[in-house]
């Protein structure tokens, strides 16, 4: 690709909260690392904005003198403002502004003199993300999924393109034997993602279920009622926030990712991590999880306990060798960032005076 | 002032998370609906932005269905923008845009072609606050206190005027007995507001003490830690959240209001609502207190829990009826309102273009 398309001054403008890459949690700044560390590599000109501490081979730009996590939001937010209107400044030195603050900086992006493309990270089934959507029917956005969308997608004449998340996998994860004999469960300890659910099947097949999970402020009071008085069973080990070392090991021992989960899930970067490793999924058909993966190929969808605890018993007949090169190549970085460079190109070359100007000037 | 001025369009914007006036907790809502009232009293066409279930003899204006309050920052944040979008798309409606939100519509103001001011309700000392500060010299502003403004006044050429908070005191309070025999607290159970070390001066000093006081999530360690403990007490009665006319009665029956604040409070309802009942008080000099009372006319000033102690023994040298008097004169509703009308003006007659156009036009 280098040498046949032009270099492009690109901004990626992450949240300023945690660093990117992650020390452990923050799915958007992992994949802000990728394509970002990826973008570099195709010798593009990258400006990061993006947390202090951050590491990359890109520029880096930061507001505020350490990553927001943990700080007040009377104390936070006008860094994260001032973050916006630092590129805002600083629109014309960059060809593409690539955002992924969701909606912030949508109170300005249209008076911006450079063009802006958002991915959208979280869920946009809410109301009040209608209204957005409503009053900026130009700005180019692209979805983490087609199931992400589906809210709005009457509203966004823009949407560029849906781009399925891409990792590292193929370094990070090997074929895992799942020969030890557990299920697995990582995320967090939420309604949302059925832990409870989880462990109440893995208890009626008789397997034994590990979970590397945390728990989020907003969910402790479904914790502490749905999952600590199940954590006691003997079949169920609780191994607390897990490095991305011992994510690996879970994952690849596991006969089975089993996450029931009871939400329109965007994407869920657990789920190709796992496939990556070999270890097939057990949930249920609802968000992104049906581009995710394909029943009886690579898992089980499944409704009921019942449907469940039935498809447990199924999983000798799935390939783990299948599931990894499924993984491997529908989810790798150079495939999302293939797809990203050819969606810069199109907003680009689609767009107005500006983006004419910025695609023949470079 | 009617008739001598003409009449203004006037945009006020509240913060849309609950209703104006509020139910119970929301000192910012509790002084934009006093200002609306009375600037429709004096015949301005005021247009109010807030949550829908306000109530206000101006033209109400919501984005949202119900107030904020409780919902999920992803679902309440795109509300919160697009109330800011909407006055934005309005603007060329009003002749001055007074704004309550703090810092998000910084990001857009410069742009707007009608004058806007903003009433900052929060604290001011955040080095992220002195880049909002720095990034927009010409942006309008009006402070709470002087205190409050200090630590950005370098940063402020366009600083307006202080202008004290003012409430219907007179209608709402009469002059109290104070002859209850306690002090009284009122406010947050915080280690800012001082509540443990107000429990532990009043057993000290022997004088029963009541609270009405309510328990904000982030400071539930402090609560159970510091002053849970403390409530056992006989000296001490925990009323828990009171209601505004338990507060009036609690405040007419106190001896004094004792808060040994203990951070810059910006500026403080509850002390002038307790002058108002004739209550005076005792406090530490921080923050605005040293503009809303005077040491050894309105109670006292102490700093050591020994001066506390023998301020409480030396409250008959303090008259009543001129605490209230002082109330009354300097934060009433009516002062209040002449302020921003004469700042609205200032900012009309010293402004640009637009500015003139309105001022003349109307």
């Amino acid at each position: 690709m280098i040498g046949l398309r032009p270099r492009l001054r690109i901004a990626q403008v992450a949240p300023p909260f945690v660093r990117v890459p992650p020390e452990r949690y923050g799915g958007t700044e992992r994949i802000v690392s990728e394509l970002t560390s990826e973008l570099v590599r195709r010798g593009h000109d990258v400006t990061l904005f993006a947390a202090s501490t951050s590491f990359t081979a890109a520029r880096l730009c930061s507001v505020a003198p350490r990553p927001l996590w943990g700080l007040a939001h009377y104390e936070a937010f006008p860094y994260e403002l001032a973050q916006v209107e630092t590129v805002a400044r600083n629109a014309a030195n960059f060809d593409i502004i690539h955002w992924h603050l969701d909606f912030l900086h949508w109170l300005l992006v249209d008076q911006l003199p450079t063009p802006s493309v958002t991915t959208m990270h979280g869920k946009l089934d809410p109301d009040s993300v209608r209204l957005m959507f409503a009053a900026h029917p130009d700005h180019p956005v692209i979805s983490i999924s087609e199931s992400q969308m589906r809210p709005v997608s009457d509203l966004a004449p823009n949407w560029v393109a849906t781009i399925h998340h891409g990792l590292d996998l193929g370094g990070t994860y090997r074929l895992g034997a799942g020969d030890g004999g557990y299920l697995a469960f990582v995320g967090r300890s939420s309604p949302e993602k059925g832990l409870a659910t989880a462990i109440r099947i893995a208890i009626r097949a008789g397997v034994p279920i590990k979970i590397g999970a945390r728990v989020g402020s907003s969910s402790q009071p479904y914790h502490d009622t749905e999952v600590e008085p199940l954590l006691g069973h003997p079949l169920v080990e609780w191994l607390g926030e897990v490095t991305d070392v011992q994510k690996v090991a879970l994952l690849e021992g596991a006969m089975a990712l089993l996450m029931p989960i009871e939400w329109e899930e965007p994407f869920g970067l657990s789920f190709v991590e796992s496939l990556a490793a070999g270890t097939p999924i057990i949930t249920r058909a609802r968000g992104a999880l049906p581009e995710i993966m394909r029943h009886g190929m690579h898992g089980y969808f499944a409704e009921t306990d019942d449907d469940m605890v039935r498809a447990i018993a199924r999983l000798d007949a799935i390939d783990r060798a299948v599931c990894r090169r499924w993984a491997l190549d529908r989810f790798s970085t150079r495939r999302m960032v293939d797809d990203y460079e050819c969606a810069y190109w199109r907003i680009l070359e689609g767009g107005g005076v500006n983006a004419t100007a910025a695609a023949s000037a470079a």
